[in-house]
């Protein structure tokens, strides 16, 4: 079997104590499975600023870039908030490994299980019996890569800027990327945009459009940014994939994990163009509930599901662990965040084995 | 008495419709509160495009610029969509009037009253017997107002870009804006930006906190645009102004109209720097309901019971308005997009009768 090199960084807060739950089902793959995987572990984020000075270290760079993919944790925590933020562990760390790698394509699936409606903040009738959207955002693009600055215009006083920018070819890369998933999926595209007043924005929708004609099978449509974000509360369901731009779809996608009331359970992945993509929970370090074992360990799991779908293609496999998730969930194991009454819940040590023997 | 001159915009789709309402409650400041209101009428949007080929004509402008604030419907439909943004009803003519007369404070009450909670696609546990936010938009700067352009690079192909741009002294006039109207409500603001990411959010956050130094008795905090629209979903009561740049405001305060559920309720102002205003409805145009009489005339009446308030200085006759449409709503009266079996209501002018009469 051809091996596999996976970075493991674990980074802070809940993060190492999820990836433990993650290393069970990777034990799992490799053993019952025969994936053979080759994990190297590396410091990022905060662990790394204390150990080096820097969030993300040459070594941790040199590691993921003999992989064939990352698997993340979590960084940040309050205990970096007075670094300068180019060198904090979520800005200084994410952006240059999403740089670094081109992974242009970030897909965050906000799913909603039957058996969890009652823990979106959203009425029942308006979510019916749960919700399955795929978010896909832009990445290495738009207004956090375009030129910036902050200077002094001797009349008008200080002043900053950003720019958000989009190359034709950067769009076409995401769109195609939306049209070949929605093909597994339902074949609906929304995409998003502000052209009635960004010029970016104007290029994108026309780009998407340019896209949408080679997949005559998929509905595309367009939504104002500003709408959209209404849409999503009045009516979730309207939507099966959403296509952003950068920005947009960092508002967005935490707009759909809000709806989902469930942060702990969302996977996150963010791709290249070569199948090598890094895996993470959407979810934050959370260093309030950092060592109580009661973080939720099943968006750290779900997203080893990407991985399999995203970078190995095993798409089987990838369902069979959303499938344990289901079953775990449908058998009543919840963890705290999950939990109604706050009182029976399982552990995130708990949650790991229950899935992993479900798996 | 000193006269008051009003330009009023009646404007497309249900515009007009909901201004007769509004003309109800402006003859009744005229005559019983010997308000000396001098009124003229003026195309815009899609009408003064039918008419005059452009949405905002220099007659409608010139209207403007020789009143003392101006009411507006509501601009835009289907029918004009055809036509390139930039001469749109909506980009053509709201975008250079808030331009034109520097319409910088984007001023939108987001109110659910106890009566109609079961509006709001929340859960009752979250909002609780209501909401009441003030979002507070920065409105003629930032992006929607910086260099702008589609071009072609040898190498990289088409592009096209856009400035998010801020000078200092714009931020610290919204701030004060924002602070002023904090004394007379919770002293408790949240700013909202991008700042881990982008440096026009920086000179934002900084400059806010500069100028809360001087005013001690009001708390400032801050929050990143993608954990706002989130926050919002999952406990919007813990805010009561949030202050925004100009595109996130555009979002954030179109979120904020979908939690109430009830968009045609909310009024809106955007104000300058010397008491002048732009006073209108902060939902859409609604051309699928348009000559119904079912349209709602709250948000109509009460963007007069703001021009009461940030233009005149009015503030007791501006609350007696916003209490008699809560006394109306206590009554039991509701319009169609606000009832409940959507069979018991009334319509558009007996919501206006109602409300006169109360008032
Ligand atoms: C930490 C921050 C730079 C990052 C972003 O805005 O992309 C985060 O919000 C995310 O969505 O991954
Ligand atoms: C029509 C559009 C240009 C406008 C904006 O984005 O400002 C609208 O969404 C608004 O909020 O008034």
């Amino acid at each position: 079997k051809k091996k596999f090199n996976l970075a493991v960084l674990p980074g802070d807060g809940i993060g190492p104590e999820v990836m433990q739950e993650g290393y069970k089902i990777l034990n799992i793959l490799k053993t019952k499975c025969h994936i053979n995987f080759i994990i190297n572990e590396y410091d990022i984020g905060g662990i790394a600023i204390d150990k080096y000075g820097i969030p993300l270290p040459k070594n941790t760079l040199l590691g993921c870039k003999n992989s064939d993919a990352i698997l993340l944790g979590s960084v940040g925590g309050p205990k970096w908030n007075n670094i300068p933020d180019e060198k904090k562990p979520e800005r200084g760390a994410l952006l240059p490994l999403r740089k670094y790698f081109n992974l242009f394509a970030n897909i965050r699936p906000a799913i909603l299980y039957p058996e969890l409606v009652d823990l979106s903040p959203l009425r029942q009738n308006i979510i019916n019996s749960g919700i399955d959207i795929l978010c896909i955002r832009e990445l290495t693009g738009g207004i956090y890569f375009g030129k910036s600055n902050r200077k002094i215009d001797p009349k008008l006083g200080e002043f900053a800027f950003d720019t958000e920018i989009y190359y034709k070819y950067e769009i076409q890369k995401i769109a195609k990327i939306a049209f070949e998933i929605s093909k597994q999926r339902k074949k609906k595209i929304i995409s998003i945009d502000k052209s009635n007043v960004l010029e970016s924005s104007k290029l994108w929708k026309n780009t998407v459009e340019m896209i949408s004609k080679k997949y005559p099978e998929i509905k595309l449509s367009h939504l104002y940014v500003d709408n959209a974000v209404m849409q999503i509360i009045k009516n979730p369901n309207q939507f099966d994939i959403i296509l952003c731009p950068n920005l947009f779809g960092d508002i967005i996608s935490d707009e759909l994990a809000a709806i989902t009331g469930s942060i702990g359970m969302l996977p996150s992945a963010s791709l290249n163009n070569e199948n090598f993509g890094l895996y993470e929970p959407a979810g934050g370090s959370a260093p309030d509930i950092q060592g109580k074992n009661i973080a939720n360990p099943i968006a750290q799991i779900l997203s080893i599901a990407l991985l399999l779908r995203y970078s190995m293609n095993l798409y089987e496999l990838s369902d069979i662990i959303f499938q344990s998730v289901k079953i775990a969930l449908k058998k009543g194991y919840r963890t705290f965040d999950i939990s109604n009454n706050k009182k029976d819940y399982v552990t995130t040590n708990e949650m790991g084995d229950i899935i992993s023997q479900i798996f």
